[in-house]
């Protein structure tokens, strides 16, 4: 996934321990537990240290008693979502994974960004790729713009808001210059109450119940997170929820489609193609990554060798 | 709530009961139990009593593991979904509550209603109203068309598809003809696919994890559900939640708002409000609900005394 990990190791990861912001030498801890959950303290860490600590505790929990719930404070960016959803799928189980995410959503009759594209991501096993759902609650991920801008490209005018509160008619620049992006609905009669209200949803799961604080009061690239497992053959047989899931996903195929439109793809599937491409022809790097790895191999004395 | 309850006593509740499509007699049971989960089996009856039971199930293992999840198959509609969420609330617990519904609810790129307009409510203590999401997955639920059709209004374009697949323009009586209702986020543009994953997350968690089928698959008045109970006090203090809270309420309430824009509220406050406003001067009825209600104290011989 180009847009995330190498991508941002120079200017997200290693800069912002450079400049004190992320602490390098975390000692994670358990805060609080019982029996399906627990709660976990990142010491201002990696996003992504904590996030997995966060995600196996989790799993460790539903092992023993069919669910486990961890949320997770003073951490940072995590990363994608998807990946730790999906550690809990080698265990025949199902997973959550949220977080706190950048300040840069408007509220609904809103004028300015003033809480997070929080994330909600969630896996459960098929017969064929996983069903894996990754989704920032706003109408698009902040990347988005950035992709935009990138390839000089214009943006649809329900995406978000100018530094006036008002809608951006195409320019993806005006986002950068102090907009904000709409909550997933866009205009209120269009469901804008429902992406703000899962959004708040995840402030509260990782944000109150970790007393790390919510989207709206951390500062980058502070971040709340929440992790759950859900073990399938404490409810079920694997085999009856495979199934089930596969009756699922044949109906929905078989039903009509738009001309022209391509055949149905659930959450997950184009990933999985596209990760056996990855795999196969390697993940490609902007110029601009590859020049500030560069940049950042001599600003910090260790060897260029990509 | 006017549009629950009552309002569906004789076609929803009474009328499949008469039609031998709902058992008034069900023996719910739990058929699988772990310390933190359990599947129920509603038999067939009224969802709002395999409802119940689950979800008084969740807050009952909550209440010893932190965490609880039941999943239930067999059911039936259980009418809205914030009431099972909001149970948690006087245990102090966070409260889950899924359903599948109705197949209303036209995938990304289909030309027809193909899967269900499925629900996700949840509830959290706040100092003040609690906050309680109770969202339909779809750009609106079907009631939406129903209340337009009623009073002769026109619906936004983006609400949904005609019979053949095209925008509905205004003209609410075509959901009602052969008509479907979009995925929240409206077009794949503005994140279609978001509403989509949000239903399968559903189906999977109440119709997969039961082995009660998906909303695609489930004839009506056939449902699945899902709740959750999580304790606030395995994670973290009651009053450190409730001061998280409250401090991301402050931070976006004081956030500037569009000129003529009404103040920012948090789901569950209007319905606060409005309850207040209901307890005093009750709920009103439609009068083609309260000559459906008469009508059937006819057919099923008793006095119509309301």
């Amino acid at each position: 996934v180009e847009s995330h990990g190498v991508a941002h190791l120079s200017d997200f990861y290693v800069g912002r321990i450079r400049a004190g912001r992320v602490n390098p030498t975390p000692e994670v801890r358990v805060v609080q537990e019982s029996p399906a959950g627990a709660t976990i303290d990142g010491d201002n860490g990696l996003g992504f240290v904590a996030g997995h600590i966060g995600m196996e505790k989790a799993i460790e929990k539903a092992r023993t008693t069919g669910v486990g719930m961890v949320s997770v404070r003073n951490s940072t960016h995590y990363g994608p979502g998807f990946y730790y959803a999906m550690l809990a799928l080698p265990h025949d189980m199902l997973g959550f994974s949220m977080t706190t995410a950048g300040n840069i959503v408007v509220p609904p009759g809103g004028t300015t960004r003033s809480y997070g594209s929080n994330v909600i991501a969630f896996a459960a096993p098929t017969r064929e790729a996983p069903f894996v759902l990754d989704m920032a609650t706003s109408v698009v991920a902040g990347g988005k713009f950035e992709i935009a801008r990138r390839r000089g490209r214009p943006v649809p005018e329900a995406w978000g808001l100018d530094a006036e509160g008002q809608p951006i008619a195409s320019d993806p620049n005006l986002y950068f210059q102090g907009g904000g992006i709409l909550p997933l609905g866009g205009s209120t009669a269009l469901g804008a109450w429902k992406g703000f209200g899962l959004a708040l949803m995840v402030d509260a799961l990782a944000g109150a119940l970790s007393d790390g604080g919510a989207s709206t009061v951390l500062p980058s690239p502070r971040a709340s997170h929440f992790f759950a497992a859900v073990r399938i053959d404490a409810f079920t047989t694997r085999e009856a929820f495979l199934d089930r899931m596969e009756e699922m996903k044949a109906k929905l195929r078989s039903a009509p489609r738009q001309a022209g439109a391509l055949p149905l793809t659930f959450a997950g599937e184009p990933e999985a193609t596209l990760e056996a491409k990855r795999r196969r022809d390697g993940v490609p790097l902007h110029p601009a990554v590859i020049a500030a790895l560069r940049q950042m191999c001599g600003e910090v004395g260790i060897e260029y060798d990509l």
